[in-house]
Order: structure tokens, then C-alpha cells, then sequence
């Protein structure tokens, strides 16, 4: 029985992630191989696509843990105490903090999400689909208590997602790196939104 | 006295851009140098920079031309009948739809914007800025009629500018170009925008 065999299953598997993710952020998603990872493992690529298919799949199962932390970080901030505007500034706050410190102080990383946009579109859809939940119970809440006029929580959640995408996606992240005051404008666009929700004449949204 | 000396230098100016346009779009822009410009002209590449100092000079100047038919039409929906709702949905929905016909129907154009990111900020910024003029124009006008709630009209223009886009940066318009429903959703993100500029409890905007 050789050493390698002693180290239980799920260990390799997340010694590859780990392994993977460095190598994607300190020489790239795109110049990284799966014999690149397979030898700073000191193990066979056979070996790693019995847990993997693909380099593609590797990346999935990072990205998926990468957005697990960050959910965690969301709804912490969905379940604060405070009234539904101010948890709902706060996930949106949050989630923009997040994604800034993920594709700005960590460059490679954008090559990552980019690789994922191009392959692993379903990770993407999920995790959209998740934050959205995360925004649609705060919602919920907020016309449950009177504070929001009424309407439908998940397509009003859909609304304030689509309204945050320049202070949420990778790509405008990375665009908006060094304009100032980004915090600021997130703010206004939040006062707005918010203002919005309150809907005061209670018109059904469209 | 050459022939060529016949036609106006302004003839030649906008013979250039014509040309180089269409190069960009069918060869794209990385592809297509000065000379290749100069060459379809008949013209000396020398003769090319008389008029125009580098490839991105050119760019600079086809852009420009374009953003200018993007204005005058975003200026017809603003001053069209109806409320000041209708109207600033009018200039959101006209801006998507022709950024839309931009970015998607001619792709080559998107390298174009893509460049121009890189090389032409100044007048992307003068553009985003002629776009928030309109929208801010529309905003005074609801201020004033008493049928939104008080602010400043820049800056809730910037805000209103900030939550399309989704709908108006060319980014995010290529990586939606396959998705459905896109106007139905932007309609719903403007409700929520107009529901929160109505701002009916009057707050003023931090």
C-alpha cells in the first residue's frame, strides 16, 4: 500500500481545490494545466481526473465554495437586526464589498470568473438564483411588515439585482476599480430603490 | 495638381472614417491598421495622418459620430409628450434598444467599444455624461411638475444611470444578448426606479 493511498478521499479532493486555486490566481485559469496541478500535488493527472472531469470542473467546484462563503457572509447580513431597508442595504452593501475585494485586490481571479462566465454558466445562474432568494426573503419580510408596498418578493428581488449590476458584476467591479466614491453612489442608487419598495401608492409592479 | 488634391479636406475626413468604419466592422478593430485604411483609400498612410494622429484618433472620431445619433434620438424621447415617468422610461427603453442593435447585430462593433474603453475613455465619459444630461433634463422637468419628490436632478440622474446598467453597458448587453425577456425585465427595474422618484414621504437623497 503505497503513503498516497492513506490520505483519505475527501482530503485529495480538496487538496486539488487548493492547490488549483493558487495556481489560478498566481499564474492564471487560462495558462494552468491539470498536469500543472497533478505535479504540485506530486500525483498523477489520472489521479486528479478521478475526482474531476476537466480543468472546467475543477473550477466549478472552487467557484461553488468561493460563493458558499459568500452567501454565508449575505445572509448574515439578511438576518441583522434593523428594519427590511437597512438589512436589504446591507446585503446589497455586503455583496458589493465582496465581489470588490474578490476582482479587484485578487486580479486573477477575474480571469477565473471570466473561464466561468465562458464555462461553467449554471455555477453562475445558481449563485445569482441564491442571492436573489437572499434579497427576496428581506423583501418578504418588508411588505409582510407594512414597510414595502405590496408585490411579488422574487420579482422585486429580480429588480433590485438587475438595478445593482454596476456594483455587483465582475466585469463592471473590474471596470470601476479606481473611480472613487463607488460606496457612495451604491448609497444613492440604494435610497432610491429602497424609496421605490416603499411604493407609497401601492401600484402593483408590472 | 493631383486629382486627389480635388477633394475637400473635409471630404477626406469623413471619407476616412467611413472607410475605417467599415473595416473595423468587417475585419475588426485590432486587425485593421492605418495602412490597411490608407490602402482602401488609395491614399498614402502619411496623407491618413494628416487628419488623424493614430488609430485610436480615428476610433475617437467614429465614436463620436455614432454617440451623436444615439443623442439626438435619446433628445426626441425626452422631449416627447406624456409625463415625466413616460418620458424618462422613453429615453431608457430608446437607449437600450439602439445600444442593444449596436452591440448585438454588428459584433464587430463591440470590439470597437471594447477599444475605445481602453484607449478612448474621455469620450466614453462624455457620452455617459450627454446620456445623464437628457435623463437629468427629464427629472428637473417631474421635480418641477411636482410628480417626482424634491432632489438633486444630476445626481438622481447618475442614480437612474447607475441601475440601467444592466441594460446599457455594452458588456452587459453582449452577455445578455441570448437572454429573453429583457425589456420585460427592464420595465420592471424602471418601475421601481419611478416608484422611488415619485419618493411620495419626500426624504431628500443623501
Amino acid at each position: 500500500m503505497s503513503r498516497r493511498a492513506l490520505v483519505p478521499p475527501e482530503q485529495t479532493h480538496d487538496n486539488i481545490l487548493d492547490v488549483a486555486e493558487r495556481l489560478f490566481r498566481e499564474v492564471g485559469y487560462g495558462k494552468t494545466t491539470v498536469a500543472d496541478i497533478a505535479q504540485a500535488l506530486g500525483m498523477s493527472s489520472a489521479n486528479v481526473y478521478r475526482f474531476f472531469a476537466s480543468k472546467a470542473d475543477i473550477h466549478n467546484a472552487i467557484f461553488t465554495r468561493t460563493v458558499a462563503g459568500l452567501h454565508a457572509a449575505l445572509r448574515d447580513a439578511a438576518g441583522a437586526p434593523g428594519s427590511a431597508a437597512d438589512r436589504l442595504a446591507g446585503v446589497i452593501h455586503t455583496s458589493h464589498r465582496l465581489h470588490r475585494d474578490l476582482f479587484t485586490d485578487q486580479r486573477r481571479v477575474f480571469d477565473m470568473v471570466e473561464a466561468a462566465m465562458a464555462e461553467n454558466w449554471e455555477a453562475i445562474e445558481a449563485h445569482v438564483a441564491a442571492v436573489q432568494a437572499i434579497i427576496a426573503g428581506v423583501i418578504a419580510d418588508g411588505i409582510a411588515a407594512g414597510e414595502f408596498g405590496p408585490g411579488d418578493p422574487d420579482g422585486l428581488a429580480a429588480a433590485v439585482l438587475d438595478g445593482s449590476c454596476a456594483f455587483m458584476h465582475p466585469t463592471m467591479i473590474a471596470e470601476c476599480a479606481d473611480k472613487p466614491d463607488r460606496e457612495a453612489h451604491l448609497a444613492r442608487l440604494l435610497w432610491l430603490v429602497i424609496e421605490g419598495l416603499r411604493n407609497h401608492d401601492r401600484t402593483p409592479m408590472p
